[in-house]
């Protein structure tokens, strides 16, 4: 039997717990395990132990850990470092040490720096969210078919990695192994700038003077295109400090394409402001339709009737390996 | 019994007759109408005609306005210029012209420069709509509680706003005077800058070599914050070459708060940049909570679970008082 101790109860770490336990037996590449979890907020790991993501609540980090064959940190990635620290001296020798963080450089220098040789790193990052935070938004089919990332450092033992390599496809994702320089500037582009435009757009419409009497004019399109900026302030500043660099070339590509935007309008350059708008269209049904990172049904879901993709909070008691215990 | 014409049968020209015709008798300040519906596509015409949008379709654009009381304009911005010179000769005098495109001066200029005295014009542009088009998406329900914004010329006569402003009451829609510069600028902001950026993104990030690498990590966030850039290109160009003035002033706020986020990442300004975070975050909260502008059920959905507020197509459908005739 495998212990496996997940630290941190937020969406992630309870989406991870729930789809570990959830799993058929014959898509559990772990075997039998026993899921423990901590979080410095008691209130979450009961919430946790209620949805069935954790076997045990363990009252400390030192607990939690100890003896633990697998180590998953689901915090916000800068507390991720203070975890790793901790873990020098807590976790057991022999012990495998993954994250979820959104940002992969930084923690990967964090675990060379701080970790002995007897304690093996392997770096991960699923490729699934909500905007909701927290143990009540976790699904146990969060991952289902999403891209996993993974970064081993140089000096991981295959070992270590298999078996984090096994957590992801027990969980339902499918596992990607990417150089960590590569995840922060591709993750820089199709995750961390859309959640950054979304609050720089609510800064720059709220900001004006009108915007007293611009707010009743404000309609689905705003909504939909500042829901983004719903998410933890905390988590989405630790991102970006986590990636500065892959950010400011982003934001400084972004901006140069918004003012040739502007030049085109100045410049009666209508037709090359059509193009545009054609060509993101196409590009983006090119990659809807290749949906390589969706959950069957989400790709596409906004030419359904607006069918939403997400799922209600009880779907993970609908497993029928787990009903609902009382 | 009052006479309508609706020109152009995509979504909002139809929603505006299944509105308009679901509506109950006490809430029927037009009292008894005929609908009547034009589309230069028959197909659409027919759909509308499915879908009880209208009572009659049809064939030509001069049979459409003949005799007709009240015209409702509802094609792209651009091509609601040509339709303007058309009524010229093919409206009978005393008639209300009405339109329904999202920007409003240029609009107001075309009726000041081109329409007789006889005919009476109210700028009009309903805040709500779908990223889908066409008259499948149409909905009874698509304008409830929606601001329904009304721009009438200096010269118009009261009747004739009064007029406009009962259609709109009849779809369930509140109005909303306001000045058409002020209009233009305000949704500029919460409405066109959105869409603007939505396929700006796309741009940005398609663009680059890296991107086959990069569409698999792309995952939720990209999907939503790209969704406006799946709507009709020639609407969006329409819309901006109608606005150039306020999209070019909204781009250079936009890019402005862009590279001072830029700069704070540069220069380890980390607490400010969590302020950018917290303060979109606060300031989108309060706007939802104040919900001046959503149909019931509509502002906080995120919060709900996921539930969507979209309906299906059918709803119109399940009024009491039209149920489908076969």
């Amino acid at each position: 039997m495998i212990k496996i101790a997940i630290v941190g109860m937020g969406l992630i770490g309870t989406s991870i717990g729930m789809a570990l336990r959830n799993a058929e037996e014959r898509d559990s590449p772990l075997g039998k395990i026993q899921v423990v979890g901590y979080d410095e907020h008691r209130r979450a790991t009961v919430e946790a132990r209620n949805k069935l993501a954790i076997d045990k609540e363990m009252p400390s980090l030192a607990e939690a850990v100890r003896e633990a064959q697998l180590i998953i940190i689901a915090v916000p990635v800068r507390a991720t470092q203070g975890i790793l620290r901790s873990l020098v001296t807590l976790a057991t020798p022999g012990a495998v040490i993954t994250d979820v963080s959104s940002t992969k450089v930084d923690v990967l220098a964090w675990a060379q720096e701080l970790l002995p040789a007897s304690l093996h790193f392997v770096g991960g990052h699923p490729m699934a969210g909500r905007e909701l935070s927290g143990p009540s938004a976790a699904e146990s089919t969060l991952f289902k078919d999403a891209i996993y990332c993974l970064c081993p450092m140089v000096t991981t033992h295959p070992d270590a990695v298999a078996l984090v390599e096994a957590m992801v496809k027990q969980i339902g994702a499918k596992p990607y192994f990417i150089d960590p320089h590569e995840h922060d500037a591709y993750v820089g582009g199709v995750s961390h700038l859309p959640f950054l435009l979304s609050s720089v757009l609510v800064k720059t419409v709220t900001q004006r003077p009108a915007w007293r009497e611009m707010a009743p004019l404000a309609a689905t399109g705003f909504r939909d295109m500042t829901r983004l900026a719903a998410g933890s302030p905390v988590m989405h500043r630790d991102i970006l400090v986590t990636n500065r660099e892959s950010m400011v070339h982003w934001i400084n590509e972004m901006a140069q394409v918004l003012l040739d935007v502007r030049d085109m309008l100045e410049d009666t350059q209508d037709d090359e402001l059509l193009a545009v708008f054609a060509d993101a269209q196409q590009k983006r049904e090119e990659w809807l339709q290749s949906r390589p990172n969706m959950r069957p049904g989400e790709a596409d879901f906004e030419n359904m009737g607006g069918v939403t993709p997400e799922r209600p909070n009880m779907f993970g008691f609908k497993s029928k390996k787990r009903p609902p215990q009382g």
